[in-house]
């Protein structure tokens, strides 16, 4: 078998065999298999795109070429949960811990802000002493103490899905169907949960632009998880403005705490309760979807989610007292209010300049391994549909310096249209696939 | 400027500007941009081509990676010819000295055999004592003194092409008409004549397997020459059977000689003379096809070519004698017929799969910078539409050994189809862009 060969086949619109895709995965992982092939078949894979098959097979090559996390017993009973990555989505922070108050265990593996995407242990970090380099020991201790773990993906887990991550990143490969769902579903099979939710985002904020391509990425990875014995539900959700009100990585602790006291913002809740619902069907915990939403209502309302999220910060090494005193958290210098220049209604919040504007001020990063400002970022105050008077805040700058503070206004000035006419308001659940 | 946005952008359907070419380019030979962005580069070329434009602007920017060969007052007399590459070509060792020896000098920078094609550098070099590597200064000396040179081309002449064609090579990436007229017309550009004549294969032994691709491919380069201020003329010709009825190193500088003492094979000839027609009108040395046929008839018929070979030889260090004497050059020590296994019309002779065969036997090569085994190959016996006898030889394999030569049989029987119809014969020249 030659490397060019199955290039030129994939060029050529044909189908690969399980082993030739096991023989370029394990190739390129073993370094035998060079980038520049790598890369002239990934962009032969965006043209032509994969089968069901073949994505299942990438899935699975990328899956074992490293570690499969054992959870033991745990396994059948535990619920992971994805998003393919937004602004402003700190739902695993509030429905993590309301699903494991509800009783189902939450072992959650979790990633870094890249680009103009958030990451969960990026915000994670920014409570003073939390820890997310957990060993595989320590990792399985929490899990059955606290019965909530979320931790730093460790290098051995699908190693080569992360170098082929890193490739695709540099090679304008990254927008194709079948290499994000193999991408997404290696690292959840890898994770050794059986039950797995995915929150696919769709808009300006998200990868995936359009509901109805974000419909077939949810369709093929849930396909693909279930071929693989796992018992798989995904959502679709709005990510055409910002989820919440705050973006940035203290501000958005805030907000999921806020979230947990039953304060937080409309679309936040619907969204955690939709997942956490999903996540206690799907763990097989519940007899159907109405004994789900009082499980979830129940510890919502009784604090007991909130007290999870103080017993996981404090497991891991955090300071959980700043669920009752948030001014612990970091905070930013210099904060102003960005004035309405117009009355009007907010027509449109452009999610991903939102990102990019927010990593500028520090709180994302260009390159991995870059440092995060955790204090930073952004709160809306007001989202698409409302009415606005000129003058009125838009929403809030936290930022560290008076320069960095006037740049990400006039950027953030261009990001937010505002019209005479009252939009549609957008959709938060475009559909959920199981 | 960022090279992955330009991956993107052709990835998306887009143009690219003179500009951003010029940095790819630019950068490629440099070292800069990585062979994984330029081959994901290539795959997207070859998904969503080039406009004529950009073609065009690759070319340049190939050509002037190194440097431009100064020809000085020849350069307007001059005429360069050059192949896309097949089995059995030996056109340049017949029509290159008739058309020096009808007065139009004729500097040439050639190639090695590589796959399944053959080389014209490999083909002299067959002759004792043959140097292809010439200096610049000695280049020059032998054009203005014999009129004629065949030199291999430095490293230093469009470096990028050389290390864009050793990727696209290993990436699938070779078959893309913009890609392939941009490889030829950057070489022939940077080579310095100002009259360029093509000789653009279409079948299954050469790159583009149909006349129509292969038009299209001629006109593309036609009108990159053109654009670039030079004078091009394109023959595009048939490849689906060997060219003549040798193919080999020293087998083909036989077959040459026998072609220029006007006893060689008639669709050699033909093609011969359709290309010299095309160098010496393409060069202004004549007023109209009539004229230029004449010229080359007469220093054809008169002996004048086949001495102007001898004298090209020798100017680069070969032994003339072999014009006379051709048991001068290297002889294979086992050589068999191949008996026809059954009467009928010879239906098809895989050109590519010959050519491969032949490759085996020695006289090709996989990787660049093996050596070549002059003296191995095959003489065909009949070609396409001739009616053999059972048992009758089909073809002469000139083998190292008596294990290759049963190699190479059981290969070549399969390479030929005999057939109760007579086939229709193929047509030699398909069209002429001009």
């Amino acid at each position: 078998m030659r490397a060019v060969e199955l290039i030129q086949k994939k060029r050529d619109g044909g189908e690969l065999t399980t082993a030739e895709i096991e023989y370029l995965i394990g190739g390129y992982g073993a370094g035998e298999i060079p980038d520049y092939q790598m890369a002239a078949w990934l962009m032969a894979v965006c043209w032509r795109g994969m089968t069901f098959r073949e994505t299942t097979d990438l899935t699975l090559a990328l899956a074992r070429s490293g570690e499969m996390i054992d959870l033991g017993e745990v396994a059948a009973r535990a619920a992971d949960k994805h998003s393919t990555g937004g602004v402003g989505d700190k739902t695993t922070l509030v429905v993590a811990p309301l699903v494991a108050a509800a009783g189902v265990p939450v072992p959650k593996l979790s990633g870094r802000a890249l680009g103009f995407t958030g990451g969960t242990l990026d915000k994670l970090e920014a409570i003073p002493g939390f820890r997310s380099d957990l060993s595989p020991a320590e990792f399985r201790e929490n899990l059955a103490r606290v019965g909530l773990v979320i931790a730093s993906q460790s290098a051995d887990l699908a190693p080569a899905e992360g170098k082929l991550y890193a490739l695709r990143d540099v090679t304008a490969t990254v927008a194709s169907i079948p290499l994000i769902a193999s991408s997404v579903m290696s690292k959840k099979l890898a994770g050794g949960a059986e039950a797995i939710v995915l929150d696919v985002k769709a808009g300006r904020g998200a990868f995936v632009k359009t509901p109805e391509e974000a419909r077939q990425l949810a369709e093929t990875m849930v396909e693909i998880g279930r071929g693989a014995g796992r018992r798989v539900a995904a959502i679709v959700s709005d990510m055409s403005q910002p989820l919440g009100l705050a973006v940035g990585n203290a501000l958005e602790v805030r907000e999921a705490v806020e979230t947990l006291r039953g304060r937080g913002p409309a679309d936040v809740s619907e969204l955690c309760r939709a997942l956490g619902v999903a996540m206690l069907m799907t763990a097989g915990a519940v007899a159907d979807a109405a004994e789900a939403g009082r499980r979830l209502d129940a510890v919502w309302q009784s604090g007991r989610g909130l007290a999870k999220l103080a017993e996981l910060v404090a497991a891991q090494g955090g300071d959980a007292r700043f669920v009752e005193r948030p001014e612990l958290l970091p905070r930013a210098p210099a904060v102003a209010d960005l004035p309405a220049p117009r009355e009007g209604y907010v027509v449109a919040i452009d999610a991903e300049e939102v990102g990019l504007v927010v990593a500028g001020l520090g709180a994302g990063r260009q390159r991995k391994g870059d440092p995060v400002d955790p204090a930073v970022g952004v709160v809306l105050r007001a989202k698409v549909g409302r009415w606005v008077e000129a003058g009125e805040a838009l929403l809030t700058i936290h930022a560290r310096s008076a320069e960095a503070l006037a740049t990400a206004a006039e950027r953030l000035r261009r990001a937010i249209a505002i019209g005479p006419e009252a939009p549609e308001e957008p959709r938060l659940i475009h559909g959920v696939a199981s």
